[in-house]
């Protein structure tokens, strides 16, 4: 079966993972929103270190309404545009349309799943260096496994012939159990997204002072806590190690949150560091210092942007 | 009794109440550093909103082996160079003489009293928004409260002396509880010093964000709740809410701390962060946002000075 993929939001995530899928043959239907102009005339452009290539004839397209139907729908927006899902899905969606959110956070597909209860929704947890610096042109800096972590899909068949697609197209890929997963990905994201910007600084500088690569290893013990507290999860505190000793071997990196606050865009904070908070005071548990940089932020935010 | 009175650091404190006792008639005695050669020359000008003056004839030392034995001396300098003191101190000291230290922070006292076991040392707490922008010249713009906490002086005389001098040279002041007055100042100062440097910001906009503001209320518990647990403290919550309104009231204010960051002096890091969590540690509490914000003005300390 010929799976059709449509990307909702065509920036360093879904251009690069669409582009991949539609350079393998795949039918990738691309939403384009600043872009489209561009894309339209002059292709998708992806400069990869695993070697760059152009979709040329792009399906790209301004409005859901005109596109058609579709297997697998990859959103990679920001989430902090999550909103405009009530709209942009319908017109995507058939009896089994698989929706894989490719965002950050915690909570995205319980909230997706309450406006569209039948839905088929897993998680797309991007591990990848990547960016847009300029219209159509997406940089793949580094990495690039996406693994998949259903969150209300049964249908294994399809799950497994997505995963399948992903790898005929070069993209490492994987199943993973939903909520373990999801918490894995925020124990890197929370102290890493926040601290560069409120420290307007990058990876590796925070963590060749003594100070902060402590202040990162207690809150991602801070955030393996919580998952363990809230959820099904038995993260071990060694995955905070692990995580550090992965991030000091990867080049000075700005993460998507620096990206975003450096380019003057709303950061996204609700579910990156709200919502995980929230979700931990329901059962108990503070985030004291998961909840003091969420604070910093929003000040941060509403001071600059 | 005529006291003498020796000022160990001429900056926005020191030479504020300095100036204010020598101009009352005090016999007062300056250790001066970088300005030393202008206040020789020109004086000390104090530009106050209570009305201006000049001290144009200053007893000023480049070096305290010069001076005169004194029955009272006010240390302000900044906490950083406390290691001064032990070659700085003797050639001052009388039997009796109260070292007073004006200076922010929680330990201040027991460790110079490690290094002069029988000196008679008391806090000195100064509520005063005071600065030094140039060379002899010290601009203070509002309040200037100076309270005096014994540590280890026993002669009410002599601190009753000091009281009634500093009343008559027109500042305000109290005897207050060491324990309560040193945690107390804490209070106030663990927030907004180290936000307003980590925010690049000032004291109103910090409480005109509704996140910010939160994050100060619960600083202000944290600080509240060790001070009760590791002394004979019974601050009340509401001091918190006290601290808050009192702040709104004031001025955009930049504290201390911040004016060290902006003129590129090292910070209060120590006395201000670091020792208040190690003594709170001590009796098994933690303060994970003054903690926190520790690192990462160290963090910001190590990029930036």
């Amino acid at each position: 079966m010929l799976l059709r993929y449509g990307v909702i939001g065509t920036g360093a995530i879904g251009g690069y993972y669409g582009a991949k899928l539609a350079h393998a043959g795949k039918d990738v239907h691309f939403l384009l929103h600043s872009d489209y102009d561009y894309v339209r005339t002059h292709g998708l452009q992806v400069d990869s270190v695993n070697g760059d290539f152009v979709i040329s004839k792009v399906n790209a397209y301004h409005d859901t309404i005109n596109m058609p139907k579709c297997d697998v729908v990859m959103v990679c927006l920001k989430s902090v545009n999550n909103a405009l899902l009530k709209q942009l899905l319908p017109p995507l969606l058939c009896e089994k349309t698989l929706i894989v959110l490719v965002q950050n956070g915690i909570g995205l597909e319980s909230d997706l799943q309450k406006e569209f209860p039948t839905l088929y929704i897993a998680a797309g947890l991007a591990f990848i260096c990547s960016s847009k610096h300029k219209k159509g042109i997406i940089t793949h800096q580094s990495f690039g496994k996406l693994t998949v972590a259903p969150y209300s899909c049964q249908d294994k068949d399809l799950i497994n012939q997505f995963l399948s697609d992903l790898i005929e197209a070069g993209i490492e890929s994987a199943v993973a159990e939903y909520e373990t997963a999801r918490w894995k990905k925020a124990v890197w994201n929370i102290p890493f997204n926040g601290l560069t910007v409120a420290l307007n600084t990058t990876t590796d500088k925070l963590l060749s002072n003594q100070f902060t690569e402590q202040l990162i290893y207690e809150m991602m013990l801070e955030v393996i806590f919580a998952a363990n507290k809230i959820g099904d999860t038995h993260i071990d505190e060694s995955f905070a190690d692990i995580m550090i000793k992965t991030t000091k071997a990867m080049p000075p990196y700005s993460p998507s949150m620096k990206l975003d606050f450096d380019n003057h865009r709303a950061m996204e904070i609700y579910y990156l560091y709200s919502r995980p908070v929230a979700e931990a005071k329901k059962v108990g548990f503070a985030m004291p210092l998961t909840s003091m940089l969420e604070k910093q932020l929003a000040f941060i935010q509403s001071c600059y942007l």
